[in-house]
């Protein structure tokens, strides 16, 4: 029996007791946004900190300016690849409370009537179950063979949820600690509840807020209607003269450094069989907006956006009033791909506002003019293809290599402040309802994630 | 000596007297939208009411669910035009009351470094001033001459400022009272201080609300960004979309019934020089918007307008929020002259929406779907013509036919109700500041106003 099947067979004779230490981390309503949960926020820590070292991992809660850091090291043989492991362990708050069908912080094992076995509870998924994937599968390792087969530096946040305030200071301090050949990231999903992704592509983001001043003061519409501005009209004519009859962007410039999608890739995503129309109906559409020719899948992938997020000016409130506003304000952001920069983003953006303003009309920027670029993942990287080896291994069918159309800045901090790519592996699914009522990660989730981990460690280690 | 020098000279020579009654009225605090000053709105009423029977009128106060109308009568020789004469006793709120420089109730005759005559007070024009100015004129008439030389009824309402709730009630309930040759209204403005002016053009309004709904809850920019339709980018184009590069408004219909000036009055506009770019800068604008070729005068005078008075949709909180919202609202307005029906343009501006909603877009109308045409008093109209020679004869220059960009809603009712057509002649001037602090009436225009009174009442009464 070689090694990694004996470790499964662990894994698969010790769920119980992987579940019972997950339920006890579940217990501790570690609310990372909350002062009131500060306290349970260092006892979910000091958990990690003490279930660490009793596995033989050197182990320590570091105190920052807000939550403290988990950090664990572990030494395996010499010459072994050295890796990071990232997760959290804060939660969301549980409110509305009483849209929870169990407390959120007492978590129970339900097998609903459609025979799936589901753990319910706040962080059941995010992230408390995913990380425990990753720290069961390290257990069964060592429990079975007597050692890890790499080393690796665990790192356990305690304000992803709040905004991850520490997280770049203490990456900036602990540089040489903590930067590694690569950090594996347990914070994503599967692609279906058969089939094991590897996240590789996460959107950058660009913000912009845009003023049009106009008029120096509101004006009555009776008196100046016809011969004035209206700092809304210019916006609004503005912002959507940036896109074409078929939703591509038009501002020049706006598509430097966009990639085209790698053949393998694209037909990978073809043979997915996504089911637009479903994901469409699911959110009350029947069409997609974006540019014409692209697959939804693309649109929200592996291609950039341009979205206004508000809009407002003039009078907002009960019936009407025929005011011409001195101003009108949208919030911009754009979604970053390939070697889109944000800097190069925003100026030409801010080009295309400028070189239209009517006369007397005038531009505010309320934005910090900050954004990150899109982080992408080559599919020819050699961890990501061991990875995804382990994951077929494991699921008997090729894991997908996912996009994901939002950011998680960790992933951008590793790469900006650490210098290290990540692997994102993770097993959760889109109904597991992060952040909302009744949070829950399949039974099968957990068990096979562990399982799967047993096998990419293997995978890592092997030179 | 003609009566009519004799009755002016009558004017001269008891201005203080004039002068004396006005700042006993101005003194009374008739805000009608508080109703703290409910007891001091009636007491307004009351003193107009003793005031008009002193001189022989048939006055009253009339009650209403608000504040109480005067109306008073006064028989003119037999055969003589009975003519309506409309003003209002009530004023806007006084406040920022330490904006002002002297206390709003306490009217004021101030010399100013330009040696100009000035009344300061709340209501010094709007509308207590120029509504003394026909009164004193009557005066005049009748204690020089014995009696006024035809019939007018006078009808003061309390509620201008606040929305005048009562009276279309009050005109369907007392028509056969009021109905009367013509309404003589006393609340607009001159051309400039040596220029009277009749306004014979009052666009009319139309509104609506224009909420586009797209996905059936706000969702995740990332994940849902490029595919998902954002309803602020479906509103912005559509109604950006109704204007073309001209500045001309292309939804099929919209200017049906919109006539061309006639040649005179075009003509006539041309020669006032009107300045532009004063206009604009005041307004800290250095170009026209609108119809391109058609003058500022023509814009906002007799052309239509289409107004976006306000919008919102989104996050519009402070910093950045990545959201796709369900919804997104405009409010919107339309200036309306000549022939355009109100429900017309309603129906092809809601049409227009209609057909251009993306494929599973919503739309909700959440205005009331109400307007008003806009008027106009034809240049042949014979007490237009009468009024006008009155008023070069006093002020030595042809008065302007002037539009007026806004909407006088009793004028709407004088004609809707009644069948009454309106004259309006005033003797404001721009910087009068009504509505606002140290609002004012210039001596000259009260006392020439009082005296163009004199000589338009002899103007309407000669057959």
């Amino acid at each position: 029996m070689s090694d990694i099947a004996a470790i499964l067979d662990h894994v698969d004779a010790n769920l119980d007791a992987s579940l019972e230490r997950l339920f006890d981390l579940l217990r501790i309503p570690s609310i990372s946004t909350d002062p009131e949960y500060k306290a349970e926020c260092r006892r979910a820590g000091q958990w990690l900190v003490d279930d660490l070292n009793g596995m033989g991992f050197d182990a320590s809660l570091r105190d920052t300016p807000g939550h403290p850091m988990v950090v664990a090291h572990y030494a395996g043989p010499d010459g072994s690849p050295h890796v990071l492991f990232y997760g959290h362990y804060d939660v969301q708050p549980a409110d509305p409370l009483e849209k929870w069908n169990t407390p959120p912080f007492e978590p129970q094992r339900v097998t609903g009537t459609d025979g799936i076995e589901r753990i319910y509870a706040r962080g059941a998924n995010d992230d408390k179950g995913q990380l425990m994937t990753f720290i069961e599968a390290s257990r069964a390792w060592i429990n079975e063979t007597g050692r890890l087969p790499f080393s690796v530096t665990v790192l356990c946040e305690g304000e992803e949820e709040s905004g991850s305030p520490s997280l770049d200071p203490f990456l900036k301090a602990n540089k040489a600690e903590l930067s590694r050949a690569v950090a594996l990231v347990c914070d994503t999903g599967m692609w279906d509840p058969d089939t094991p992704a590897i996240s590789t592509r996460l959107r950058g983001l660009a913000h912009e807020e845009v003023t049009i001043v106009g008029p120096r003061i509101d004006l009555h519409s009776g008196f100046y209607g016809g011969a004035a501005h209206n700092p809304i009209h210019v916006l609004m004519k503005i912002l959507s003269d940036m896109r074409d009859g078929d939703g591509h962007i038009i501002i020049p410039g706006f598509y430097d450094g966009v990639p085209e999608l790698p053949e393998a890739t694209a037909k990978q995503w073809q043979g997915l069989n996504f089911d637009e129309a479903k994901f469409l109906g699911d959110i009350g559409l029947t069409a997609p907006a974006g540019e014409k020719g692209r697959s939804v899948l693309e649109m929200t992938w592996s291609r950039p956006t341009l979205e206004v997020n508000g809009i407002f000016g003039g009078y907002t409130g009960k019936g009407t009033k025929t005011v011409i506003p001195s101003e009108a304000t949208a919030k911009v952001s754009m979604r970053l791909v390939g070697q889109q920069g944000p800097d190069h983003v925003l100026k030409v953006f801010r080009k295309f506002i400028e070189d239209r303003l009517p006369d007397g009309c005038k531009v505010r920027w309320g934005g910090r003019g900050e954004g990150s670029p899109g982080i992408e993942i080559p599919e020819d990287n050699p961890w990501l293809k061991k990875a995804a080896k382990a994951l077929e291994d494991e699921w008997n069918r090729p894991a997908v290599m996912m996009g994901c159309g939002g950011s998680i800045p960790v992933v951008r901090s590793f790469e900006d402040i650490l210098g290290m790519k990540s692997l994102l592996v993770g097993f959760g699914l889109p109904d597991d309802a992060l952040h909302s009522p009744n949070e829950k990660y399949n039974l099968k989730c957990f068990h096979k994630g562990i399982r799967s981990w047993v096998r990419i460690i293997g995978e890592l280690a092997s030179a």
